[in-house]
């Protein structure tokens, strides 16, 4: 299908097109890129030696491809966003009505289409405010037990409104980055009286698998974005790992909820997978409520159907795949959560982060972080070689992978990756 | 003291110089300023005209008055900061050393020095993540017993930590700017089974009296700010109005914290007091705990000491002080909420805003909001006329206005200042 060759399993298929930002070593300005098969195209070389000349809208706002974020492209909405993408798509194919842009330009080829493994990448977006939402039941209800019993496991509006909460903008960072174990404050014994908490390097530090979505359309503050055109504000997609250190969060998130103990890092994949990338939708998760008319949306099966994996790799090399689930687990659809944030008044920004809470499915081996799988720490996950987890340890590596579609035509996210460094003395 | 006349009472005297963003009728160019008496000093024209020829450490950094917010003129760091302040100051000063620059030069009086009431004011900051503590324990306690009783008023981290939540940085906004009531979920009885709520504009919307920090220097991820250095982290202090919707925050706040109840808007008071204006410090609220070493200042009386009070304005005009307190009431001092923050490494920024929490004394008429002095709703705040409140009404204005030191050289905050609009119709 395309000149460029491309592995039957790449997450990068030419039905893919996903943006991000990166630097090469000789050039570190960061600047957009799209990744297909095993490489990059930089957008701003081919930009500017023409590349987009073929498409008059493209050339008009192609500043935007020189920009060290993805906000500005972003911001131009999504039926400029499927003009670049499709035309991308028509000057890989092999029957390009554009050979002499790219596929017979060796030159061209040369400056801008970059091998994969040659290229550094950054964040994509410049994210203004992250919200992280709690929409998988399975996962809240599991968690619930473990720190508030069964009883009281899902709150009673938990099936009535996407909870979420705000998260902190600042410490997501890409792909690739390291992850410093944390110092704060931990209740080693909730029973003991009184309760004295110590200042400890986390105890329990633990993943979180989670979808993100980047916004790209505004909305102005007091003006709530209806369900059905909720859709529109959707930029694309990335993985997410919101490494959350259990015992600090479990001591500090009264009544305010999670604060230092989400603070210290949250990773994203580097390539959006853009809201027009045909990902397979399907249904979410049951809700026997009557939902209030701001969440009820027009389109049934409006759930995004990705394969989704998370590694658990040691220092010692050891790897195990321990979860294998998918992001239809959710109760609440992307739309539903931007009609929710809106309600109130909230303004988005091109730019803004949503996450969907860690994402869990109903069987062992399907829930999407430790806490979880080791029923707090109660029961081990086995690696290999006699090595086992309760939580995480210095050195292990986490990677989460997601795709869908066939061979051939997949759409996938390539990885989220992050490996706990040890604590640091304390000043 | 000052070749400009200013008044005794005015909270921009010559011993303050707060910083601010305006533009005018004339130029609609956001630029900073500082506010003296009844006017603003634009920095942009004023470096432009050579203001600050006589120092050259300020020309050589003097770009960043020619953006449109503080952010870069914050990152310069504290001592750069007093610097400008000294040298605005001396060049204000009856016995000016440089009497040609301002006070003998009419024409760049004329250009640059401004009557207040001829500046708009914008957000001084672009705010990257915004922090909201709940640092006042009398405002902590009371909010307690109506959301859980007496018993569980006061969590049992409450005093090892100090509690807070990641607010929304888009809907700041700055004094002035009206405030839309919201729509939301609102569960009208609680007690009644099954609980379903109703979707219908707030019916318990109410003001924070709050104060709120711009951070200046960055600290990196991973990297906590030890507490005795956390005070080189603080740019300056506003004047804050953290809306809130209760009916909407009881329902939605469990487990992770308040939400859409707090992203209709927060309101900031324009003008930047800078860390550098010698605030007095006094101590703060009682804490019997022995604190865990990262939270222990050296610096005993580390809290603000700024007289605070809001008025509630109706629609027909009536008007009453309904608060009358101290920012001193407060648990944990700016530098102890700094080191918690990032304790496990969270990154702070410049333009980051942290605010206390909502400021409330012991006393009756000393609560920082309406949920405090009518107990849930229970009692009424008479205004004047046979106007009451239990919560806002549309139409109804709140102001916020703080100062310290004595008439003549007044440390001030202005004033922070929302109207309520009436809901719209949803869609």
């Amino acid at each position: 299908m395309s000149w460029l060759p491309i592995a039957a399993d790449s997450p990068f298929s030419i039905a893919n097109i996903p943006f991000g930002i990166i630097s090469t070593e000789s050039d570190k300005t960061h600047r957009p890129a799209i990744a297909i098969g095993d490489h990059a195209l930089d957008l701003k070389a081919f930009a500017a030696r023409g590349g987009f000349k073929p498409s008059k809208t493209i050339t008009e706002s192609e500043d935007v491809f020189s920009q060290t974020t993805l906000n500005s492209f972003a911001h131009l909405g999504q039926s400029f966003h499927r003009e670049v993408r499709e035309y991308l798509q028509s000057i890989f194919r092999d029957d390009t009505p554009h050979p002499q842009v790219l596929k017979d330009n060796e030159s061209l080829r040369e400056s801008a289409l970059l091998p994969l493994s040659g290229v550094t990448n950054h964040m994509p977006m410049a994210i203004g405010d992250y919200t992280d939402f709690y929409a998988s039941t399975n996962h809240a209800y599991n968690v619930g037990v473990l720190f508030r019993g069964p009883e009281n496991a899902l709150q009673p509006n938990y099936k009535h409104l996407p909870v979420a909460y705000h998260g902190r903008a600042s410490s997501v960072v890409v792909s690739g980055t390291p992850i410093r174990r944390p110092w704060g404050q931990i209740l080693r014994d909730p029973k003991a009286e009184p309760k004295v908490p110590a200042l400890a390097p986390c105890e329990r530090l633990d993943l979180e698998l989670e979808m993100g979505m980047f916004v790209c359309r505004p909305n102005d503050l007091g003006k709530p974005v209806p369900v059905d055109e909720a859709e529109q504000h959707i930029f694309g997609y990335v993985l997410m790992n919101d490494w959350s250190a259990r015992d600090i969060q479990a001591w500090e998130y009264v009544p305010l909820g999670p604060f230092t103990s989400k603070n210290l890092g949250t990773s994203i994949s580097p390539w959006v997978v853009l809201a027009d990338a045909a990902i397979p939708k399907t249904t979410g998760l049951p809700n026997e409520n009557e939902l209030l008319p701001y969440l009820k949306e027009k389109k049934t099966a409006n759930f995004l159907d990705i394969h989704l994996e998370v590694d658990l790799i040691t220092a010692s090399g050891n790897k195990k795949t321990i979860t294998k689930t998918n992001s239809k687990n959710l109760l609440w659809s992307w739309p539903q959560m931007i009609a929710h944030h809106t309600i109130t008044g909230c303004n988005l920004q091109p730019g803004d982060l949503f996450g969907s809470g860690t994402i869990s499915g109903s069987e062992p081996g399907t829930e999407g972080c430790l806490l979880e799988q080791t029923k707090g720490g109660k029961a081990t996950v086995t690696v290999a070689d006699g090595e086992e987890r309760k939580f995480l340890k210095d050195g292990d590596s986490i990677v989460i992978r997601g795709w869908a579609g066939e061979d051939g035509a997949r759409i996938g996210f390539g990885e989220v990756s992050g490996m706990i460094e040890a604590a640091l003395p304390l000043f």
